[in-house]
């Protein structure tokens, strides 16, 4: 018995009909075009399968359609990708204690304290974005200020970078730590001034003592976080994002998601680590999934902490710590293995760097291990933010993709400065000598250790001035890029960066109709006028997922 | 901007034409009906969504279809369910070395010799299928008498029921087991006579010494082995398993195959315990995915161990080990514990239980839960092999689905006759009792504990003589079924335990179009021709998946 004729019966059903298409007009749409260069115009097409159809410039015949409507003048962007960020981070920290506003001490404690109270069937107190620096302590918090606010119950909170935290007396008893304890390799257990008492504050690898303690979020709530985080990013504009550290749990909510129809971000996925990569993906990058709204592209890793806390790993000592060069988390040997596994399942390895050695060290794994492992690879490093420039040109080699962030460059600069001194600051968030030198540069937010407004990334991007103005004429300007420039890094080379060129973040035929409207032009507005962009309405595959009224 | 109309719009595109029907005519039909009764048909039309359009008696006018195929008097019954499998353990067994058929030690350990000398390059030798009854050795073999076979690379060997693991010296080593080493609770390291020194045999929870020092499969490895799955399930004319104890790897090997348009076996899968169901499905159980081809169902959770290995938990002290009563591997607070969280989550429980004392406790389990979980939640016990007669009638209510495999009862029957002593066995395999007090009954195969052959299982079932004819007359005959309980047992009513009826199981207008074509009548055929039966084709969803040919 033979079917020859079956299978293409079916594909042909599969395909379906072409009808349905939509025009939106009346719009002063912009994209990167073919070219890469901005283009303009001023109404489009979508097909039924939530694709561009066309994009039409004025006064082009417009083609019958079957729905037609009126954009009412408002600008079109191509929907923004944020190339870095922790989506269920951004879920949880919406549904926790948010400290990132605090500006003293006091104030954060006061806050925390009435956290407290309005929540009290939560067992443990969770939260996040503290900062002692913009608190102008000089120091970390203690357990012992914690526990003045929260007594009866564990407390732990993560600072604003995610490479420290803060717990009170209660949640070092639950992880069983005390005096006794050692710090774990890469990381350190802060002690009060003249003991070996642990004074609250756990940095980088010494947080996970405290996190083990912290019982796990139950699926629901992991549900709940993700819904929250797809709502927060399309508000801000947002419609796809690179997940940095995505855990077996962090994917399982995404598919649970995209299994019940709920996915609306696109999410390009890297994974927690090489075994949560094998784990989720198995022995190769997963197929684009859902309409193109997930993959599991890669493999995310820690080279080296921040520069907060003092982890970023540098290859001289801390200006204002001289006996510290900070720490790698990932050592060499490890590194190289890594990217070897990584490549040999041509998954995409972004790995975290910070400081000079950090960035130094990446740089040349990639250029030894590209040699076994040619072609298109983007590799990825991660935040980039200082860079011994005697490294810098090695940016411009193999196919590296500068993943950067440029709120961390108005929000890092005094502690930078501080960190750094003066004299090595020549390759610190130097995107435009990154570009220069051939490199290609993907702008994320971070978040939820920044905010996730692409409209703050995009006035830091190209002013280099912080919300406030500051300083005046930017900082260290001459590594400003230009709009143009900061558009495509938020969107047609956030794509690339995540092999979705093609997929989506452009407005041009065959794309997915992933676009934002907006009330101002964002090449046009004054920076502050560009911070103040109002979203109107976020679209997704040819669908509204929010509408400011 | 309001787009009322787009969402219909795309609906119907989904929707997509009706075309391109498929008749197949000149067979032999045989379905469960609606009314549960056997209705015959001569030609079946499967729609372009592969599911069954409509079935043609005999006689009746055919439709006009894209394409019509002569099925040249094959005979067609319902794609076959085994509703108790270990799916990964059937393709990872079908990669290893397989010693069911070895009669005597000699004779396993010449296999063993031969096997990893045509694998050398494997760094351990895995195998299973070792039954120590069958070899007549009266008892279990040793570390030694492996190592006289293989002895520089560490072995382990899982028996036939999967209860128990064979080990010579250098996986003992690896696994860092000495004469110091203590039985974990719900488990056994077996000594050599008259010493602590390990004899080379792990039961039940030892097993996982052993276990935890063996290499993980790839991921690549899992994916070949669940390939391998498939192809042995649907060569014996299987379309769908119920996959009892899925892990996370296990789920994302099915994932991967689904993502990639190969999955093509239907799985039910019930977690292998309540972490794993949670981390897999979150709150609730899944969706089901491709085409109703996958869904989290529910959880398994092992009451008890097996009778081979005397992990059966008993009401009384086993006729052949007057000091032992089994052991209970699951106590009964965390048994309740883990039902209540399961009905919580409208999760599926499916709890293994052999002995007497765990089907008590299961069923006294699920009567007390169900007065608060009320409704149609299908509380499945898997195996049920040995309940005590004043047990059996509480099968018949709340909904409860006796899970058994036929072929047990004839593999098992002169062990259990050893075990149990002859005045304990009138619940044993008790099929026809469970029905007549208005039990459900769901038939599967254990594989690979058995072989998956569902033929096998419908002779057993209706027989209860073993491939030789022995008993003759059948061991209990009063519990056979007839044939078309036990065609339902494989079919309806294995779909009907895991949520399945109207997608699956039937061939019923709407229900997806699983068959297999077979060379013979099995509600003719006498006992042996019913062995010896040759699958012709198997088809799921419309599409071929398996030609003899």
């Amino acid at each position: 018995m033979k079917f020859k004729y079956l299978a293409s019966a079916m594909a042909l059903a599969i395909a379906g009909p072409t009808q349905a298409d939509v025009l939106i007009d009346n719009v002063e749409g912009i994209t990167i075009g073919v070219d890469g260069k901005i283009q303009r115009f001023t109404a489009l097409v979508i097909d039924d399968d939530g694709k561009v159809a066309q994009i039409l410039e004025s006064g082009e015949k417009k083609p019958q359609t079957d729905y037609r409507e009126n954009g009412q003048g408002a600008v079109m962007i191509p929907g923004l990708i944020d190339a870095h960020a922790h989506v269920m981070g951004i879920g949880i920290g919406a549904l926790t204690l948010d400290l990132s506003d605090t500006n003293s001490l006091a104030e954060a404690l006061d806050k925390i304290r009435r956290f407290a109270a309005e929540n009290e069937a939560r067992p443990w107190i969770l939260g996040r974005g503290w900062n002692q620096e913009k608190w102008g302590l000089g120091r970390f918090p203690t357990a012992a200020e914690l526990d003045s606010a929260v007594a009866d119950r564990p407390v732990y909170l993560a600072r604003v970078d995610g490479h420290a935290g803060w717990a009170n007396t209660l949640a070092m008893q639950a992880a069983g730590i005390t005096a006794a304890s050692e710090s774990p390799a890469g990381g350190r257990i802060e002690r009060l001034p003249g003991s070996r008492q642990p004074s609250g504050v756990f940095v980088d690898a010494a947080e996970e003592l405290m996190r083990a303690a912290i019982p796990a979020p139950r699926p629901n709530e992991r549900d709940l976080a993700f819904a929250e985080a797809q709502k927060v990013l399309h508000r801000h504009g947002i419609t796809a994002v690179a997940d940095m550290g995505t855990t077996i749990e962090d994917w399982q909510a995404f598919r649970r998601a995209g299994d019940k129809g709920a996915l609306t971000l696109r999410i390009m996925a890297y994974a927690a680590g090489p075994e949560q990569m094998e784990l989720i993906a198995g022995a190769r990058p997963s197929p684009w999934l859902y309409n193109d709204r997930l993959r599991m592209n890669g493999v995310k890793l820690y080279l080296d902490g921040a520069l907060g806390s003092r982890g970023a790993w540098l290859k001289r000592p801390y200006a204002d710590d001289p006996g510290n060069t900070g720490l790698p988390i990932t050592g060499p040997a490890k590194l190289r293995n890594i990217l070897v596994r990584a490549a040999q399942g041509n998954f995409q390895p972004a790995i975290h760097a910070i400081g000079t050695a950090a960035n130094a060290d990446a740089l040349n794994a990639i250029a030894e291990i590209a040699e076994s492992f040619p072609g298109d690879r983007r590799w990825r490093i991660e935040h980039v933010q200082i860079v011994d420039p005697v490294d810098l040109p090695k940016l411009g080699r193999n196919g590296i993709i500068a993943s950067m962030q440029p709120v961390h460059q108005t929000s890092d600069r005094l502690m930078a400065e501080a960190r750094l001194g003066p004299d090595r600051l020549e390759g610190a968030y130097a995107w435009n000598s990154i570009l220069q030198l051939g490199g290609r540069l993907a702008f994320g937010s971070d978040a939820p250790v920044e905010s996730p407004d692409p409209f703050a990334g995009l006035a830091a991007a190209t002013t280099r001035m912080d919300a406030n103005g500051e300083p005046f004429g930017g900082w260290r300007p001459q590594d400003r890029v230009n709009r143009e420039q900061a558009l495509a890094g938020f969107t047609s080379e956030a794509a690339y960066a995540g092999f979705a060129e093609g997929r989506f973040g452009r407005l041009l035929p065959g794309e997915r109709a992933d676009f934002v409207l907006i009330d101002r032009d964002p090449l046009l507005a004054t920076p502050s006028e560009l911070r103040a962009t109002k979203v109107l309405e976020t679209w997704v595959g040819g669908r509204k997922v929010y509408d400011a009224d």
